[in-house]
């Protein structure tokens, strides 16, 4: 019998450790399947020979669900991309593998993950080595990974930001002054999380007021216009922003405004997207102003996870080993929307040289004409994805966390 | 039989609108009151004759369970200080209370707010107006109004910024290359906020790692060292501070080290506390830098409120609308923290010049002689303080909220 490697890598989300929790639960029920490693730091740590056995902790059912309801990478993370030419890395992989009696491998991630999965199972393939087999599962809010409807930990982060606007809404509809409070989100190309902000809306509530995508040239002469005709409506006006919004030119927005700028160190200086558009408010209109990230907290705050996404993300887990099992290799699990007015998914999975390092952004059509909100089509996507509530365990009146 | 109306100002919480739910649900059962009614964006909106019935809507269960878990000021607020010889705003008070029959006024707010119950209390004892009682109850994220043991609305902020300090040091702990995440958090001259954080530690997690507050002089080399000698134990540092922490000169840090900065239009640039910081650490050190602000959502993240700060702001509001009908003027409701191991408190008033325009800031020997992090006996008071969490009603996959 052989056993199970885990790993993960990319930037950490909400959900990564849900899919983990759901391959080790797989992995215990199954009979072909003997110890369940993890590797710790991705693929930099099991290249080092840094595995640890996690399954017998993981029986307890206590471990399991703090395992689901952490964020963040419990097993750790890396940013390396494997090199084609470089033997030598892959054979110390393989002798790593070999060393541990591994037969399955499942690595969670986004389009650089998958690139690992891609080249391993390649590698595998050119060498002969027909006894592990290489799966991935996917992973990153960002919502970027094409074949698959929709990423787990996105629904999480989307959640977040979607109840962060609504409660940022009340607090600033407080006051019957003009003010502008600017909200960055997290995306560089895609605009998934931020167009997630209108998801805040509800009876009462417009905020967002306006959204812009990375996915439109940004003009700061139009967003003047946005923000002055919606100060006719009402005083206060929440305004949602990816990070990556860019000018005609392909330059970020910030960038293109700010070649005078330095800082203290007389370094050029770079502010927030968000910074950078209160400034030009606070000069253009005059008005308060406040500009706020969302940063970190929407990818981690696990404790307003969504349920869907933190059970589809223990399904696609569960699928990656399932598949491995029956001898599949170089696939990604992915989910598929069923038709229908009810959301329905399956879990599938597909050849990993379809996803590796290909992007998907939010459509052109999904987005209004005048590129400062999104089209309900856009919204309707979406919100099946934030529905339901994880129950985190609370000691000392915070969530308590699974640590490895 | 007299109405009573029910104000807010100042800075928004996540538990202010429990105090008027308290209130109002007290006066519902009281047969001394007739209507209730709501003064839009607090003294200001009295003034200019803005009142509206609520306590009908409210009689709705849900309505009032909304109400209890909607952060900000659902009444709308202001920042309004009355002046002592501007007679014509007080006849215009009065008469607008007349117009209403109101015979009982609830105040809930910050210093400033305590201020307006102080000068109004006072006006209507010198003008012999012995049928109009005013009370005040007590408001503030930032815990710094004395005689009460605590305020409302800083627990459900702590919690907060608890939560979230676990969540970052969970993100921030999946790589193993060197990095220091600082995290801002509110508090100008009191860092009751920024000592909350320490409420994220637990069994494997050190985040925060360091903790500075405003209430110690701050030392830019001994940071940067507190850093390194950090950084030689762990490669992830996520690190406190408050936005109001000031140099020995009593300037912000910011601004006594940035003199030459200047933004895109060629103003004084001043960084948050957060930004400056990181900039000299990457400067100094060289290491990854990350720069975050809990900003606006420690303030209005009502979704993960502490249930122990919801139910004693709605005591407090009941007692205030309690003391006003027994023909108390001039006060605020307290907490009292009652001897003994287990957290009971009880609720009484206090004369309101004894609070008004005062502050209390976090005791020196309850933060560390380094100045770098706090006393055990400062997360014991607050840890109660966060315990418990309330019941949001979701819908479409967000916390559902009251509006006016």
């Amino acid at each position: 019998m052989k056993n199970l490697l885990l790993a993960q890598s990319g930037g950490p989300t909400a959900a990564i450790n849900a899919t983990v929790a759901g391959a080790v639960a797989y992995a215990l029920k199954s009979d072909k399947i003997d110890k369940v490693y993890a590797g710790c730091n991705g693929i930099k740590g099991i290249i080092e020979g840094r595995l640890v056995e996690i399954g017998e902790r993981l029986k307890d059912s206590e471990q399991m669900h703090l395992l689901e309801t952490t964020p963040a990478s419990a097993l750790g993370s890396c940013r390396m991309k494997l090199k084609e030419d470089d033997k030598e890395t892959f054979e110390k992989i393989v002798s790593v593998f070999r060393e541990y009696n591994i037969g399955y491998f499942v690595y969670t991630g986004g389009n650089d993950s998958m690139d690992t999965v891609l080249k391993l199972s390649r590698y595998f393939k050119e060498e002969g080595i027909e006894d592990i087999k290489v799966m991935g599962a996917p992973k990153t809010i960002d919502n970027d990974l094409p074949e698959t409807d929709h990423t787990p930990g996105f629904g999480s982060a989307a959640k977040y930001i979607a109840t962060s606007f609504a409660e940022i809404g009340r607090d600033c509809a407080v006051y019957d002054i003009p003010a502008v409070t600017v909200v960055e989100v997290m995306g560089r190309n895609a605009g998934w999380l931020t167009a997630s902000a209108a998801l805040a809306r509800s009876e009462g509530n417009t905020a967002p007021d306006l959204i812009y995508l990375p996915e439109v040239a940004f003009d700061i002469d139009s967003f003047i216009d946005d923000i002055k005709a919606k100060l006719l409506e009402k005083p206060a006006i929440v305004v949602a922003v990816s990070e990556g919004i860019k000018t005609a030119d392909g330059k970020y927005a910030a960038e293109s405004h700010q070649s005078g700028a330095v800082d203290a160190f007389g370094h050029k200086y770079l502010a927030g997207t968000a910074k950078f558009l209160t400034d030009i408010i606070k000069e253009r209109i005059g008005c308060k102003v406040r500009a706020i990230e969302l940063n970190l907290m929407q990818r981690c705050a696990a404790h307003i996870a969504s349920k869907t996404d933190i059970e589809e993300s223990k399904a696609l887990g569960a699928a990656a080993v399932e598949k491995a099992v029956e001898g599949v290799s170089g696939q990604m699990t992915a989910i598929r929307r069923l038709d229908g007015s009810d959301y329905k998914t399956e879990i599938y999975s597909v050849d990993i040289a379809l996803v590796a390092n290909e992007e998907k952004v939010v459509p052109r059509e999904w987005i209004n004409r005048a590129g400062n909100d999104v089209m309900p089509e856009c919204s309707a996507y979406i919100k099946p994805l934030i529905m339901g509530e994880t129950a985190p365990i609370y000691e000392n009146g915070i969530p308590k966390h699974f640590i490895l």
